[in-house]
């Protein structure tokens, strides 16, 4: 077979997959916004239907014939064209999805199932004991699914390597390690200051319908294309890609928590507007599908803290905040304002942790899943580690393990190794805002007067555009000029903060 | 192979292709209601691709072995029996699919996508010479797919026997042949009468909100499971069922036209109630599935028309919708009311029309398009044909293409031998709702009374549970204890009519 005939194959039946792993997105989102409560049952036979006709594809042989034709080939001679990206990143699909029993995938899927289920069970009744179990069973399946990716690799590396492939434990333990000293002492620092700033006002009366308002103006605002996409609400904010010129956003409003909506729609914004920046004419296929979940963090974190929470931004948009809300924030300075919203405090919660403190909940729970991995800490043993590093990092412990280890549902659905990529995306958006800054300048001065294109459009070219070209370090590289690096991260946070605490 | 044996295996790939054909609803139900504008070419790309995978599905020739093994079993000597009846209608679909070439399915499915935009342009320019050779090509395929399933037929019949099997041309025009003379008579006493009703009590401001509150109320006050369905708004009011327990309706909210909204909602409703009494677990199968479109529509116009436009309905109804709007309803009585929303008039507009001179818009539907596949009327033609029946019929002669032939985008969908199922359906109604009213007695006392149970249950045993048990001429028979009959109908409308007009 010619190489260019087994290529045009090759995408033909990937685009063709894409489109079926599409309805499964289409399934996903309705299950996460609309579905009548006795639908769901249903809904599970049609997931587990579309999942079994997408993995015979996926492990379809003629595919390994089409790779085999196209190894050596002039294709791939220039290993960042399209074509080589393609073949390089499909192959590497095709390869995992061979290497693992049939059994094990159905396996994986009926635990983490169950076990999503039973986390929240645990999690009401707040007792880790009941939930370890599961821990273990996933565990022990998810170590047998890196064994039989990469036999005699380090179990923990392989699993990583799902979420952030092309980096290594070693790289982002090295990251990890330039962070904790800086961020335990930033945040004993701000907690040492005595300026404070006044919470209450975020949670007075914030009509929902209003809300809303503000919610899409600032999501079309930064760029969000409404006429390829949609904002709905669901229990846990998502964003999902149910085609090439569709990807939809949800959030959750709460009259009484303004930022609960408007930043939800934020973040979920910014892996939008890296979804609806990728090439649609190459839809399906690696070089027009995201790179790592690390990097689509990056944009999350990018549009919802370094752009949603900075004053510029509000210098354009608070007055269009206090004529909605005049109730609310007709007493409220601009700068009572964005002290409010960038308020730093060690808490118990990842989810509503600020900037700072953030990645120190990150850095705990990358430490107990290597151990758990690795064999070093037992499952039964996870509240009491977790909340000995809660005592030294954050200076606070967890009356129960609710407030503690049981509070993310992660691991009950498998996704170990993937923690780290939320600190990654932190890292990636400030090394990456702090090029563009450098090269566009003022950009301080567009987001005053609500304009975003240029930042957009940089990052567009630097990233969207690439789809899988590079693997996320060299993308990073290639965007900013230096490996993924611990400094901007740092040097944004004192900068801002710093002003903020007067420090 | 055993029969049993081959009975299972058939059971198990319906249902796996019933689940399959599910996801298709989701997203044609998406597609009506929340889709982005810019989402609609991919939503096409998947709908493409799911029909294809149900047609290899629906032809696989596994299934023509299966029923050969069946054939003269013991399964199927209890011809009512659940078995008989998925055996028969499931070897009545597998026949029509393999009767069918693939090029004739995709050219009908390719040509009738076309058609269908461009009726919409037709309708814009009122110009039936713009759609007219999109008639004549859909025609054309039509009367190929008739001839390929039933050779030496009737192709009428073979196109009426696609939505409504088992009955024949010559039942349906017995039917309306009975009723035609009644209607025009019936229409022209009411027109004579000098009561009118005052229709601009519909017209004047009822909030969106509150017309959706009412809806919803209405609607689970006759039954509709919100637990197992919803009810969401798009631009053209529809039902779907997305699974065993999951069918949702849509309506369409209009802030000056009281009707709409709530009209809208009962209709879907009743086709809802059909939809969740069949058997959830037979889903999938024909024993689980609908019957017929009459009778389908005779759910939707029972529950619209024959509860939902009651008097005693609306002694229940009435003050809470007074209460929900009362600048509207302050100073408009029960009767006035009632009078108004059952307003009788001829016009020319089908979707509009009263229960009266609906059917004599069917009439005419039914006469031009048999005409045309007899090839007794040249497509060109039609507007002039359409005119003369208007003008015989309802004595209104449309101004102009839109207002006349093009009012409906049917044909342009392939809808031919389509319309005579709107007029079997009320025909249905009035026969059920007259069996039900004498062996339950005292109906009217509870609507009356906002209950709508003993109704629902009754049409639950009789109708809902049978699936397609029985072909509808038979479920009629069988729940009635008489044939289709149109003396029903004619007794219930001079009753309602004489009353309200004082005939």
């Amino acid at each position: 077979m010619q190489p260019r005939q087994a290529y045009e194959e090759l995408t033909r039946k990937v685009k063709e997959e894409a489109v079926l792993a599409s309805c499964v997105e289409v399934l996903g989102w309705d299950e996460e916004t609309y579905i009548p409560g006795a639908g769901v049952a249903h809904r599970a036979e049609q997931q587990a239907l579309l999942a079994g006709l997408l993995h015979d594809r996926a492990t379809d042989p003629r595919l390994g014939e089409l790779f085999a034709a196209l190894e050596g080939s002039d294709l791939i001679a220039d290993p960042d064209s399209a074509e080589a990206v393609n073949i390089r990143e499909l192959r590497r699909l095709y390869d995992r999805a061979v290497r693992l029993p049939r059994s094990l995938v159905e396996e994986l899927a009926r635990i983490t199932s169950i076990a999503q289920r039973e986390w929240v069970t645990a999690y009401e009744r707040s007792d880790w004991s009941y939930f370890q179990p599961w821990v273990e069973k996933v565990l022990k399946l998810k170590r047998a699914e890196a064994a039989a990716l990469r036999p005699d690799h380090d179990l923990y590396e392989t699993m990583l390597d799902e979420y952030e492939p092309g980096m290594t434990v070693r790289q982002v333990a090295a990251l990890f390690d330039a962070l904790r000293g800086e961020l335990i002492e930033l945040t004993g620092t701000i907690a040492a200051s005595p300026r404070r700033a006044n919470l209450s006002i975020l949670h007075r009366s914030y009509p929902l319908d209003r809300q809303r308002q503000f919610g899409e103006t600032a999501a079309a605002a930064v760029g969000f294309d409404f006429r390829r996409g949609r904002l709905d609400t669901s229990p846990h904010p998502f964003f999902a890609r149910l085609g090439p010129s569709d990807c939809r956003i949800t959030t959750r409003f709460n009259h009484h928590r303004f930022g609960d909506g408007l930043f939800g729609i934020l973040h979920e914004v910014g892996h939008a507007l890296y979804e609806q920046g990728l090439d649609p004419e190459a839809y399906g296929l690696p070089i027009g599908e995201s790179v790592s979940i690390g990097v689509h963090e990056s944009q999350a974190r990018l549009w919802e803290n370094t752009v949603g929470r900075s004053l510029p931004f509000w210098r354009h948009f608070y007055p269009q905040a206090r004529a909605l809300f005049p109730d609310a924030l007709h007493d409220v300075s601009l700068d009572e304002f964005y002290f409010a919203i960038n308020h730093v405090a060690p808490s118990l919660n990842r989810v509503r942790a600020d900037e700072v403190t953030y990645n120190l909940h990150i850095l705990i729970r990358f430490e107990v899943e290597r151990a758990l991995v690795a064999g070093d800490l037992d499952t039964a043993d996870v509240p009491g580690a977790w909340n000995e590093l809660y005592r030294r990092y954050l200076g606070v412990i967890p009356a129960n393990d609710a407030e503690g280890c049981l509070q993310d549902g992660h691991w009950g659905g498998g996704l170990i190794g993937y923690f780290p990529t939320y600190t990654l995306g932190n890292l990636f958006a400030a090394q990456l805002f702090e090029r563009a800054s450098a090269e566009l300048r003022n950009l301080d001065d567009d987001f005053s007067q609500g304009r975003f294109d240029r930042l957009l459009d940089w990052l567009q070219q630097r990233v969207y555009r690439h789809g899988q070209r590079y693997p996320a370090p060299r993308l990073i590289e290639h965007a900013t000029g230096a490996a993924p690096d611990h400094h901007p991260l740092l040097a944004a946070l004192r900068r801002k903060y710093g002003e903020l605490y007067r420090l």
